[in-house]
């Protein structure tokens, strides 16, 4: 439920210019705005599952990006079943003048959103419920001596640094001639609402942000947690250390739990840099 | 759309402890909320019309009525296919534990919420758009006198005050026969959206409040209004004084008319007791 001052859940990504939005909880197109952010130019949508408070903000999304000039198809991806609940709540926002496309994610095979890496993994809820783990590669440094030892033409290195493959003279050349190793990416783990479990585990491993729901704050909350198929701030932070993510940010809280922050210490006896989340919250991830 | 401070259409009326809501937007949970009002107990919802604007926030607000422990069933009336919408809507909300009751009007027919009568009446918009009109009659005083020459049992004169008929020793008695004439009662007159018309006069002749739609502050964008369906300040203005209303707020103003309240002169002009809505704004109308 939203609270006078926190919101449903969502979550935007902006990536070199591009965006993707995970969740679209109801007042997600208000969040956007208090933020800055226009919702016209949004890339891509991810869902998690089809309960309203993850997903009853996107008729009203869709219908301003339709007021905000957007004609370019907008891309979904979400549970099976995706295509159905969409044009069910479309029912009020008819003749948008951009096509919808969807993805029903089946297993956890990548998306890609130019060049972020999407891997949608399994989490355990009450129904059919996703995790997102977005990754930026990081290409290796251009290294003048391989360039050389393979023979690349000099027309071609700058070229070679941004493409993966070069054609010049009627001959192929790929990007591993020219650049050093791969570097440390960004990566960024989303997961609500959930159980924990090996799935998140796996799938954070290592992330610069991992953003788990924290539904309750007490450890005595567990029945609760167990049957209604949420996690406590305990378990969250349990997962964040198995997983060495670097950060972790708690959100989904249950409307009882008005001050969150009150309760961080509950996250950060098990891992320390765990922080509360809370509307219009952000973070700038570099590379390193 | 809704803008930072302004969420979407919705209007709660309470009347001697029930409440009726009329337009469900985007968001009007939390406006609800904000106004310390709880979404549990409402008696009725009525939808002008299937424009998301108007009832995307229908699905969050029936989640939030079964989390306030809600299990009445839930009367809802509103344009034909009213029932459609809202189950498409619903797909996001299923297995609430109170039934939905759907009134789809066809007609003028009053319908009643206890002691209220609420009047339905078409609008022109881009598609089909009911306004509403909400009446508390004022009973006559009592008058005993009258009781008396009609021989009225002492023991019942106060029963029928209450109750337009009781029966006492085998005989009906009628709460005219105790009442004076009926006097000056409560009404509310809610539209939006809608071009001007004779329909909309007629039926809030004499509002004590008409809520009707500014969309466009100036004149001079009457070919937009004309075009989308909608009205201008002064069209709004010229309709609350040939129906001789005591006051007009206006509402769902166009989100490029960031500050309404600069161009309330253009409604005053035309009708001086006219003002601007805005979130949370209220009134407590009392009978004479």
């Amino acid at each position: 439920m939203p609270l006078k001052r926190r919101f449903l859940s969502s979550c935007m990504l902006s990536v070199n210019g591009y965006s993707i939005l995970t969740d679209c909880g109801e007042g997600t197109q208000v969040a956007l705005k208090t933020a800055g952010k226009k919702c016209g130019p949004i890339d891509m949508i991810c869902i998690t599952h089809f309960h309203a408070d993850h997903i009853s903000g996107l008729a009203g999304l869709l219908l301003t990006m339709s007021n905000e000039g957007r004609t370019e198809p907008v891309h979904i991806i979400g549970p099976v079943s995706l295509e159905y609940v969409v044009r069910s709540l479309c029912v009020v926002a008819p003749n948008l003048p951009f096509a919808l496309r969807f993805t029903e994610v089946r297993d956890s095979s990548p998306i890609f959103c130019k060049e972020l890496k999407i891997t949608p993994f399994p989490v355990l809820h009450s129904i059919d419920c996703i995790g997102y783990t977005f990754e930026l590669a990081h290409k290796g440094k251009f290294d003048v001596m391989k360039a050389k030892k393979n023979e690349v033409p000099l027309p071609i290195w700058s070229a070679l640094q941004k493409n993966d493959t070069v054609f010049f003279n009627g001959k192929a050349y790929t990007s591993d001639m020219v650049l050093g190793k791969e570097r440390k990416g960004i990566k960024v783990t989303y997961c609500t609402d959930a159980r924990p479990g090996k799935s998140i585990k796996q799938n954070a491993a290592n992330a610069d942000l991992f953003i788990c729901e924290g539904m309750y704050a007490e450890d005595d909350k567990i029945t609760k947690a167990v049957k209604k198929g949420h996690m406590l701030f305990s378990e969250a932070a349990a997962l964040a250390k198995e997983a060495n993510v670097t950060r972790l940010w708690l959100t989904h809280f249950s409307p009882s739990l008005e001050d969150p922050e009150s309760k961080i210490q509950n996250a950060k006896a098990v891992f320390p840099d765990a922080e509360c989340g809370y509307d219009g919250k952000n973070i700038d991830l570099k590379f390193d």
